[in-house]
């Protein structure tokens, strides 16, 4: 999987409290009496504020520009959050050694324990919102899960995730490569009753038409276009 | 349920065209030609933008000063912004009237499904947000959800909230109505094996002690002496 060339690293945080609080994790605070706090409710806080920024992300990174669903939007922000990623971006992070836990838990090999990985992780993303705020919080996720997205993205005929793009992107994708530029869908007939109607949609890419598509929805005659259109390039 | 005596009001957005983009159900981009793209993708980013400021709201307003779980804060959250609670301040903003629905749609009575309705106040928060940016969506949604937060958390005695506030929240409420300050819980004792410990924790408030309990985990010997407590002053 390509990623970028240089190792991201876990943000500095101004207030050292708010940074040993985030790596807190319960079974410590059962064994020292001093530390009470446990970093749950920071993780509550981090996995909104990740929630969030990664639906940002995809929303205006691919929204647009390649033509994906809201369902689909929904899959692939699942699929960037889940806690097998998560626990892999905790690792690559160093966070297993960096983890407050107790003697059982450490016993019990607790730092490499997917769940408490991916639950640290959020806890330090909600210490360093706090900490320095949205925008320095959106940069370092932004770091973290841009080439992630865009690899799952490019694989997405794979079974993990099945039609993250349908044949509108994948034409589009095409038309890119081949004339930088997007194709264009127009409106050529519609028949029928207000809410029984029928469409009619063709494709054009630098004034060639390309395909041509009918449906009972709009969305559906560009979809059956791009089709059509895929089979004239061989795509 | 006490309600600021102020109506909230729509935001008003800079982008007509963003504002009627959100506004814009699937049923109408089907009926009209010149309309292509219907709000579903600002649903998605609206969903997650509400997400993250009802887990802020939620963190700052009762995360350090009422003792809530992580568990109790999801359960909160979930209720604040599920489609019935979406649906009826949807209702009240006048959302119903604005939609722009198909015919059949209309004819369906979709102006005051809870569904749409909760979509469509979504999309319009995705929208304001890439209109105002987070500050002001801030403002909205902290006018929209701070009363009804504040009364989910004192009826928290309801069958539909069970146990959102524990003990030691109770306890609190009752010493800061009687005394203005918080419990203070003392560590005094503890024994055992570090994994299998016991702790010993006692519940102050202004010199005086309150209660006692014990328990595996530190927090669990706080809810004791907090429900020690309640007895106590009759809580």
């Amino acid at each position: 999987m390509p990623r970028s060339s240089q190792p991201i690293q876990l943000p500095t945080l101004k207030d050292e409290a708010l940074w040993l609080h985030a790596l807190t994790h319960r079974s410590y605070t059962n064994e020292h009496s001093d530390t009470l706090e446990d970093n749950e409710a920071l993780e509550f806080l981090g996995d909104a504020v990740l929630g969030f920024l990664v639906s940002e992300l995809i929303y205006k990174r691919y929204g647009s520009s390649v033509n994906i669903t809201e369902a689909q939007m929904t899959r692939l922000r699942s699929k960037l959050v889940d806690e097998k990623q998560l626990a892999r971006l905790a690792g690559e992070l160093g966070i297993g050694d960096l983890m407050r836990l107790g003697k059982g838990a450490i016993q019990n090999n607790a730092q490499n324990n997917p769940a408490l990985l991916s639950d640290t992780l959020e806890a330090i993303i909600g210490a360093y919102y706090l900490d320095a705020g949205i925008v320095k919080v959106r940069q370092f996720v932004t770091r973290l899960f841009t080439d992630i997205a865009d690899d799952l993205i490019e694989s997405s005929d794979d079974q993990t995730l099945p039609n993250l793009i349908d044949s509108k992107g994948k034409f589009q994708q095409w038309a890119l490569k081949e004339y930088q530029q997007t194709p264009d869908y127009k409106l050529v007939k519609e028949a029928g009753e207000d809410h029984e109607k029928i469409f009619w949609v063709e494709v054009w890419v630098k004034g060639k038409k390309y395909g041509e598509g009918q449906g009972r929805r709009k969305k559906e005659a560009e979809k059956k276009a791009a089709e059509d259109a895929l089979q004239h390039v061989g795509g």
